[in-house]
């Protein structure tokens, strides 16, 4: 199928994917005298003398705002704001098929770090979550940073977060799969964008050691001159041997490979210099860095990547819905790391038999996202 | 009944009244690589060549903002923005039941004229258009004409000309009921906040010459050193026999009286001294200017209040559905003041044989929305 051509299609046919519904119908005066005026003005009462009567009484219970500036959006990189919204729309989609939350897109005209801060914080008051999506790195990891500290409700950058929490979940399912410990395995990661970036964070927060990043310049190493602060802080907990070289130097040996990079960049001679078994997540979207059936032939043993036309689809949609979900159902005001743990620990477990081929539940299953939503409390 | 103890139930059993659907169900991984990625990839690739087609693809054909600082809500003055959200999500209620319109509530967190405009600047690439929604005046002057110019979307603040619409209908049926030309009239406004101010505008450009002024000081006259640049301007089209003095001095001989201020304030006796066959607009909220009864046992021939509990209710909810249905639907780009007259002009000839009982539509009847939406291209 050519999905490019038949979503042109859809979109023309639906033209707006997500609308807005009034749950109450207007018949009669009285139906109008109590979700509009004259009536409504007890609730607003109740809510200014007591603000935290704002979850009684309207949608900021159960609505998230879906903030892009457009500027790193799917492959396509930045293509400002309108051209972000149909992927922000479908978002909102997600969200609602998957856990029943309001979302709703807000795409701004400015790529500003510090107007986009200033205006996500002016809206806040609507929304009961924001989740950050398609900002581009660095930037992204600064805005998130003062948000969080800024806010009083959950901000959720999903390209990192979400990415990093069905990446360690696969990870879980894989080192049980082939009998290995988070103390001992080596991981290289590939790729230091937002997805990079938290990736590691959490795989090293979990308790796996033994990292080595690369970048397009090769491995991250104190060598290096042009790190900026967020690679540094990468660096002071990956590659405690102090290796240096290109990503072909970086692989040998090494458990588990993790592209969030570019097409193709991980070859067969690659993956035969890994260690025994390797573990093969190839995430770069549509082109994964190795395509499975050649990553199999190399030997490895686990193959996952971001594509729905190959088993082990590792889909963000398997983790936002459920995230957004209990944290408004448990009204937390952050999503802490001991939380993104627990979630990827629930969706590994959720997979009861976890086999080469099924490290991690269909991006369809529904079910998933109240298993998430249980961790985040 | 209690209109308040009524709507505070309906609040808690509701929780929000607004929620997001979406258009398309996920069932198979073909509707999530239609919906979302890959496939999503293609509207974005042609709105980022031709940003016009960001209607075709998106929310934004058919969705409004309603945007709001919480500071002038109902009677209930600045109550700051989450407890003016339920009225904001009542308003959306309102575009979505009579004009099947999508509209979300932003309630911001700042009430800085300058903060404002930017904020709603910056996200107005989501929206097709912006409703202004109980800011106080006079700064909802300045933040809603600023927007005007450096947007390209319709923006409407709908306490000033929604409301001036719905009085300007209403006196051109009355004037048909009376036989009074709306060249000879005289008219006395009371009140001069955002209503009182677009209401005097819409008149004057309709072609009504004679109006005087009074805000709670008594009338707007050049003799009075306290008049802000709105007062000034207002002045330059009012009083033109520059007469001084109070609310009592006012009406005194006036054909028609709109009240836009405060409970009680037009007395039986100030009725009485108005040319024969008065027209009392008595719209504060919820206790008229005067009472009806009361107006009618001095002598008054037509009476209208904000009021669903009295016959001739003069309510918003009669023209902004329609407004940006048609706005959205012919894709204008500003709301213009010969939309605006037209709109007054369609919605009193809707009623076809007015009567002092009945000068204006009932705010139940649906099919309202789209006699104004045609006033709208």
């Amino acid at each position: 199928m050519d999905y490019f051509a038949e979503s042109i299609k859809l979109h023309k046919k639906l033209q707006w994917k997500i609308s807005t519904e009034s749950k109450i119908h207007l018949e009669t005066k009285t139906d109008l005298s109590l979700a509009y005026t004259p009536g409504v003005a007890e609730p607003c009462r109740e809510i200014a003398e007591d603000k935290k009567k704002v979850y009684d009484y309207t949608l900021k219970a159960n609505t998230v705002a879906v903030v892009s500036d457009g500027s790193a959006v799917l492959g396509l990189g930045n293509i400002w704001p309108e051209a972000g919204l149909p992927v922000m729309e479908g978002k909102c989609v997600l969200f609602k098929e998957f856990a029943g939350v309001n979302a709703f897109p807000i795409v701004l005209d400015t790529q500003d770090s510090e107007e986009i801060i200033e205006t996500v914080k002016r809206i806040a008051p609507t929304f009961g979550g924001i989740n950050l999506e398609d900002i581009s790195a660095p930037r992204c990891f600064e805005i998130e940073e003062r948000l969080k500290q800024e806010l009083d409700i959950p901000v959720f950058h999903d390209d990192q977060h979400g990415t990093a929490i069905v990446v360690l979940a696969g990870i879980i399912n894989s080192l049980k799969i082939t009998n290995k410990k988070k103390e001992e395995v080596s991981i290289v990661v590939n790729g230091l964008g937002a997805a990079g970036t938290a990736i590691i964070k959490l795989l090293s927060l979990y308790g796996i050691q033994d990292i080595i990043v690369c970048d397009s310049k090769g491995i991250v190493s104190s060598s290096r001159q042009d790190l900026n602060t967020e690679k540094q802080n990468i660096l002071a907990i990956t590659n405690h041997e102090g290796r240096s070289g290109k990503l072909q130097d970086a692989v040998v040996g090494r458990d588990i490979f993790i592209g969030v990079s570019a097409p193709g960049v991980l070859t067969e001679t690659m993956v035969q210099s890994m260690a025994a078994d390797p573990i093969i997540f190839a995430m770069a979207n549509p082109t994964p860095e190795i395509m499975p059936d050649l990553a199999y032939n190399a030997g490895a043993k686990i193959v996952a990547t971001g594509r729905s036309d190959f088993p082990n689809q590792l889909n963000n949609v398997l983790v936002f819905p459920g995230i957004f979900k209990g944290a408004l159902q448990n009204r937390v005001h952050q999503i802490t790391d001991d939380m993104k743990i627990k979630a990827a620990e629930s969706l590994a477990a959720y997979v009861e038999h976890p086999t080469a081929e099924m490290i991690i539940p269909s991006p369809l299953d529904k079910s998933v996202a109240d298993i998430i939503a249980a961790a985040i409390r």
